[in-house]
């Protein structure tokens, strides 16, 4: 089962992404379809040294699908994703659509992989800033419950998609010979600047994005008492989102003790020697899969908190290899 | 009094602004002297049209000077400084050097310019991202005491000086190209990049940048029970410290009255309205005096919290400005 695959979005920044992971992770298939808008439509896409043409995504296109990967705008799935479920075939959906649903699991695999048994037919991937966040704090979580996070973002332009990266490029350009980029993708200019906005006004001046930081992590954890303050900001950095994040637990957890928890944990590599200059940084994450932790230190300011900085690559363990690796969970539950 | 001035630094990134500032706020004086090491002697100096000749910073140079306000590395100030003093002159330092000698007062002139008068011959002007937090911070100190506050800072390059400016846009060029510049004035290469250190390992594995959001803040309210818990990032942007803060107060603030509170104090703009996109940015608090607050919400992770977003020049209230104000503020009280 789960082997007669289609992706929605395939020729967007984390659709081709996702089709790297496929091919790299050698996820099993028999068939690989490509569905996109009509604009796509007729290009041919190479899927390890295999042609494959874009065709279009419409109702009746998901027939003979068993699983669809998906990386698509909200509406776009709020559209197609019903389609693909009445053909018969699983959905893992990364668009934002359908995360916060009672009926679709949100599932990280390293965190809540059992939460994938429940599923009708949909099961979303999060929020890339949320993934990694909630990545980093599970191991904590299960060892001493966490009762609060303080988390400031620094996210990158890729978080936009492709057309975010091009446009800081064009910007800086332009700042560099002393003139300003009318912005299109961002609400301003972004060279050599932050936006201290993602999405859009959503709850007492939390932004969208800083909602789903909440809500999302509330959902992977099952554990509604947590409480989160989220800040997110855009900055001049292609790919690899970057997070300051303090965590209060219900148990002291220490140093010693906080450095092994991430160091077992699967998905999280420590990187963490001050002394030496060395930390996670997005320039050293792009590409890669794990969760990158440093900057492990007891907060000084209350009893048991922890402070840390997180940075993973946004369109990898963010968005595509969280969607594989959902897709693997399915491929070996069917097994079972 | 305090008519003989003497500018030590005056041909560095923020000494450059101290001239600036002192035209441009007409600053009273009778004679101006420009001093420096070796390197800068002979270069002539504009002020306000005015041509001064940079002379050699030695034992001796401070005869019939009252007022020195110097910018220069922390090991230029520890030698100079006691030179100035026991030559007659008051010395206005913005080095990390005197900041937190119990003789030395750590003075800004909006929360604490009282302080000013107990000086024994040095005046310190605080650390460039603890200065705008505790700008905002001050008047919500004084209607409900700050209890603890959690930082995370964007910081931008020139805050390393010049030369941390230069190798940001030619980092970014590089990267452009596809290539990478060997940083010198950072540990890591700044183009499209964060770096989460500033300063050295100072304590438990926080920077002295760190650690001096902590030590000054808790000086220059008067208060050693305010936590802090900060966390500093130098980002990719030229001008313009930002700030992701939390406070925690004893007493409780509405959104209404942090506004009130903010909008009321002296130095600080308030620029929020999420909704038509408008908050504190870099690109617009570039060659700005105040300290700007934007994204200010309550923190719906705790009960007396509330969430802001703080941006200001980190030359001007951050540095140079700073100092100029205490200029002002030692002949305004040697007037009465």
């Amino acid at each position: 089962m789960y082997e007669n695959i289609a992706l929605v979005g395939a020729t967007g920044a984390v659709g081709r992404i996702v089709l790297e992971q496929i091919v790299q992770r050698k996820l099993p298939y028999r068939s690989l379809r490509l569905l996109a808008s009509q604009r796509s439509v007729g290009t041919e896409v190479r899927v390890g040294g295999q042609a494959v043409t874009v065709e279009l995504l419409h109702p009746g296109a998901f027939k003979g699908v068993d699983l669809v990967i998906a990386s698509t705008p909200d509406e776009v799935s709020q559209e197609f994703v019903p389609w693909a479920v009445d053909e018969g075939a699983v959905v893992v959906d990364e668009s934002g659509y359908w995360r916060m649903n009672p009926n679709v699991p949100l599932v990280i695999p390293e965190v809540n992989p059992e939460a994938v048994r429940n599923h009708q037919g949909i099961i979303a991937s999060p929020n890339c800033s949320t993934t990694q966040m909630v990545v980093a704090l599970a191991p904590l979580h299960r060892f001493a419950r966490v009762r609060r996070v303080v988390v400031s973002t620094y996210q990158a332009t890729s978080g936009a998609g492709t057309a975010g990266n091009e446009e800081l490029f064009l910007s800086v350009a332009e700042e560099l010979k002393g003139k300003t980029l009318a912005p299109k993708t961002f609400q301003h200019p972004i060279g050599f600047n932050l936006i201290p906005q993602i999405g859009s006004n959503k709850f007492e001046g939390y932004t969208s994005e800083e909602m789903k930081m909440v809500y999302e992590t509330r959902k992977i954890m099952e554990d509604q008492q947590i409480q989160v303050c989220p800040t997110c900001v855009r900055v001049p950095v292609t790919i690899g989102h970057s997070e300051s994040i303090l965590v209060e637990t219900e148990r002291h957890i220490s140093i010693d003790q906080a450095k092994r928890l991430f160091s077992e944990a699967e998905g999280i590599t420590v990187v963490d020697d001050l002394d030496s200059h060395v930390y996670p940084m997005p320039r050293d994450c792009e590409g890669k899969d794990d969760v990158f932790v440093g900057r492990i230190r007891r907060d000084i300011s209350s009893e048991n908190g922890l402070a840390f900085w997180c940075v993973s690559d946004n369109l990898r363990k963010g968005a595509a290899t969280n969607a594989v690796q959902i897709a693997e969970l399915l491929q070996r539950s069917s097994c079972t």
